[in-house]
């Protein structure tokens, strides 16, 4: 048994817990931590697959550093009026892309299908949002840390309402 | 590769196998299966997201004993009128929140996000019921065992149709 | 730590990441890869659920080879009139369920749950297809390869308008 086939196993490892916990802290409306999980100059970027595809740099979303989201969070939770509803968040093991090897502060590519189905007071639960988490990340001494998280969603309907983070 | 890693590495697989196995008994309809993913006095109980949040104690299925289990799916399978459907289970991977270390036998607290797919008979697959599993499991002979899983689910609106375990 | 446990973690890896790259080639539309998914001779069958739990042998579709699927993507993205639309696949962990012990060349058999959500342009996300792969995979010098995959899907509403893969 290699130490790279257990490196790459505990990187496997990292990734999903950190998927989960960011899927988390956002379904449990703890917006407060969500800036935690990127690099002080990471981005966030939502942008619909058919931009993405085409190559166009149109995106509903672009925060570009831990400040402007949280102005984003302060934002959703404070002034913009909006109806309440609560998010859930189902993401698959991710494909970890690329890891820089031999360089255990490097770099770690990886991408995630993930579903967010939304509730309403008193409705149904609803397929929300679907596409894929594109993230590159970095290790810190607190674990993985998002560089950039690209949400590219297959679906522009939920345009004027998508109020909390993807 | 120090020892503490690999085992939260098999940790992560145990849980995450358990949660596929019982997902797949629950969509199979191996009902009888079901309770065994229990300890003999585990608990399952079934809880809007809304009670939950509150500290609110009202639940909507609260069950105590594997025996209680036993009565449920005898009701589902032999007594209760209800039109017929399958459910699909999409489980993410859990999120393995802390495991007493240097203790074998020891508690596993874990979360999961799920969504249930319903499917009735010439009908299309719709959302049924997402939400989370918080999970306590303990160590036996037989591999881990349910002390307790909380679904906390997000929508009140499937209350008079839940028929078979979530 | 024994070295069963180590390529039982090594397999899970595996297959989960085998699943996660077969999701991104389809969803992506790299259609033209995913005959490569299979061993030349390998069969991919989608069969609803009803006639799979008969035991009956009628499916969807059964490809019995990789030529088959060439002949399949050729007739999907050439000649198959049909409303462009996205696929989203999310797959929970597989669970693996054996392995020839001691034959690293042998057999690998794995279930994984599903949930495909699909985007037709201009409209909101939808459920499209759920279900579970019943997997028969073979270890090859370029990894692992389906021999079987088998789609077993809940409801039969779908069948005029599956066009691209499960």
């Amino acid at each position: 048994m290699s130490a790279p086939a257990l490196e790459r196993l505990l990187l496997q490892l990292e990734v999903d817990q950190f998927n989960a916990a960011y899927a988390a802290a956002l379904d449990e409306k703890r917006f407060d931590d969500w800036p935690g999980f990127f690099l002080e100059d990471g981005r966030y970027t939502v942008q619909a697959r058919e931009n993405f595809d085409r190559g166009l740099p149109l995106a509903l979303i672009a925060l570009e550093s831990r400040g402007m989201m949280k102005d984003r969070v302060y934002g959703v939770t404070q002034t913009i009026y909006h109806r309440p509803y609560y998010t859930r968040h189902v993401v698959g093991p991710a494909q970890v892309l690329a890891a820089q090897d031999g360089d255990p502060g490097g770099l770690v590519r990886a991408q995630a299908h993930y579903a967010v189905f939304r509730t309403r007071p008193g409705d149904a639960s609803e397929v929300y949002n679907v596409g894929r988490y594109i993230d590159e990340m970095e290790r810190t001494p607190d674990g993985l840390r998002l560089r950039s998280r690209l949400c590219v969603y297959d679906s522009e309907m939920v345009l004027n309402s998508l109020i909390y983070p993807i």
